[in-house]
């Protein structure tokens, strides 16, 4: 999201004790302090040639000052006070880097928030394209950065293919699932996936910490009447709760919940609030999953208003208006950010074949793989 | 964690309105909301026989009461108004689902708080033990679970053992690095731990997100001088701060920070605070890393104090009263909780050879398989 600004000139350039002052020929100003700006001293004695830092950031003195600082050829040169070090910037650089409120907001990327009405536009695109030409690729995985999710027809019916498609931008999360697993009703199931009953919208592995943060789904036959899918946008859901019904949210992000899963190899447990908040109090993390969260574990004064600010968010992620309805046919798969995105499915009878594979990845490989993609 | 505190028997059960009283023959008293006691019905029509939860806990009514409850056989009978549905429930379970303050917190478990003298009595254990005795894997994954980390001796001094130690508990985390990777000087490195200078106390991979739990290093090769193992209690390091500098502490629960790494192939960033707190306000997770943290992307205003703040926690990260210090020698290996217990190294010269092979893997296996192994 940093773009370099680049060959807007500096008009004047002045110190003010620890502070630097830039004004530029647009008019704008910027105002860098010197701890910063020693800090990312761009010279070989502070950074490695690959890029990271070699001065330890804590031992550089509380009260630094520059000695001097000057613009030649083009650069700021600053000489440090007392030791005399030498650090050149380049202007556009810094202007990208500008603490100011706006340009901090332009380096912020914002999710793209979606309802019902996305059903007509669907994030979408075809196997043997995504797999043969990286803009095409790109613009894929950008769909389940920005959408949380993205389809992906034309895939080959064959087992397996679901962890080819991890590859083409990650690694596999490996669980006690296995590396792929297969959803299709079974005797005895150890989990209601593996049933012919509807599940109502929820995130996937709620009991494991840390949870994987992509699931893929590959639909490899589908002849039954029902067991079409459901999807819908945590973050939507969360935003319009957080606007129309601030207590419940406010509730949602601060108690903590139980999930759990123990099968006979097997015993995960995990705790998390289900509306999850990052730094700047936006919300970054939704886990949604009744079968497997536990009792309550709070003091009963909290009891009633917690099941008061589920029924509200449940009530609404349950809401047709916020949901888009996918029919999965054979050679299509969906990708999606299991801390977002969630997902659902009608009931079906076991008249017909209804099977999916399905695998779990992490949002870093399919990040690192867009913006290499994206270099220029 | 959770007990069931078994033949205490009820000497008195009483209904208010939709709060159901249990007095207890040790004379506790136990108060259960009626939304709470009907989602958490044990009987089949409410969970699967696997333990799932079938009925949607936020279709409960909101002024759900029972119609009747009583003791009959040893269980705590209640029909729920208006539709009838019974539910049986196990005192003994219900006893240890008590919401009281005082059992909640006994339920909780805590982490075991260490400094530099844990020398003298670290956590380990021998390879062949370990992968041969169920009760010996069991105590050193517990370690893990309580300490942070445990030691490995006598480990088979080849190459690709490190994923073995995994596979008695978990899974490998793939990444960037591969399944594994070799931690050694080489020319040109891509990241300066492929390189002999000392790195300060980090954890690792602050630029992915979900970043890797576990870390395991498993040493081939040692010939230096130098190259020794520190190792903090990030969770001790940031207990003390909060206690002694609670401002400093605050300030690094909520500035976000930028984590980023880059090479030809691949190209990681995250955001997170250098001090991650849980919804209960406890520290949940530790990410410092001096070489890939990018510019402070901050108001000007905030600059100074969080150099400060981290000025505090990095002097205390480097203070020898909180770091044990292990010299790795052949078949050793170290596996560390990731978010928190940081690891650096003391510099060493090229003239000999030092050669470890780490790789990631994560907590949920390794509780998981903690809990299978605790099963009585």
């Amino acid at each position: 999201m940093i773009t370099h600004a680049t060959g807007i000139p500096i008009s004047n350039l002045a110190q003010d004790g620890a502070l630097i002052q830039i004004e530029w020929q647009d008019g704008h100003r910027s105002t860098f302090h010197s701890l910063w700006l020693r800090d990312n001293c761009p010279m070989p004695t502070s950074r490695h040639p690959n890029g990271q830092r070699i001065l330890e950031s804590a031992r550089i003195p509380a009260g630094i000052q520059p000695q001097s600082a000057a613009l030649r050829d083009g650069q700021i040169e600053i000489i440090w006070a007392p030791d005399g070090h030498l650090s050149r910037y380049d202007p556009a650089w810094l202007r990208a880097h500008c603490p100011c409120d706006e340009h901090r907001e332009s380096r912020r990327r914002h999710p793209i928030l979606w309802s019902a009405d996305l059903t007509g536009a669907l994030p979408e695109a075809s196997y043997p394209r995504v797999a043969g030409r990286p803009a095409t690729l790109r613009r894929w995985l950008a769909h389940i950065r920005d959408y949380g999710f993205a389809i992906l027809h034309d895939v080959p019916v064959q087992s397996g293919m679901v962890t080819k498609v991890v590859e083409l931008f990650g690694y596999v999360r490996e669980t006690n699932y296995g590396r792929l697993f297969d959803v299709r009703a079974v005797a005895d199931p150890t989990n209601l996936a593996y049933t012919g009953l509807a599940l109502s919208n929820h995130t996937d592995n709620p009991y494991r910490d840390p949870v994987p943060t992509l699931q893929l789904l590959h639909c490899l036959a589908s002849s039954v009447s029902g067991g079409e899918n459901t999807l819908v946008d945590g973050f939507q859901v969360a935003a319009y709760l957080r606007q129309h019904h601030p207590e419940p949210f406010d509730r949602l992000t601060r108690t903590p919940l139980q999930f759990q899963y123990a099968d006979m190899e097997t015993e995960l447990a995990a705790e998390t609030p289900m509306i999850r908040l990052d730094s700047r109090g936006q919300v970054s993390g939704i886990r949604v999953n009744n079968r497997s969260l536990q009792p309550l574990d709070l003091p009963l004064a909290e009891i009633e208003p917690f099941y008061d600010a589920y029924r509200t968010f449940a009530g609404l992620l349950a809401d047709p208006r916020f949901q888009v309805r996918i029919r999965l046919e054979p050679g299509d798969l969906i990708c999606f950010d299991n801390e977002r995105v969630l997902h659902g499915r009608t009931g079906y009878e076991s008249s017909g074949i209804r099977h999916l594979q399905g695998c779990y990845a992490d949002r870093d490989g399919l990040l690192s793989r867009l913006a290499v993609l994206s270099r220029s």
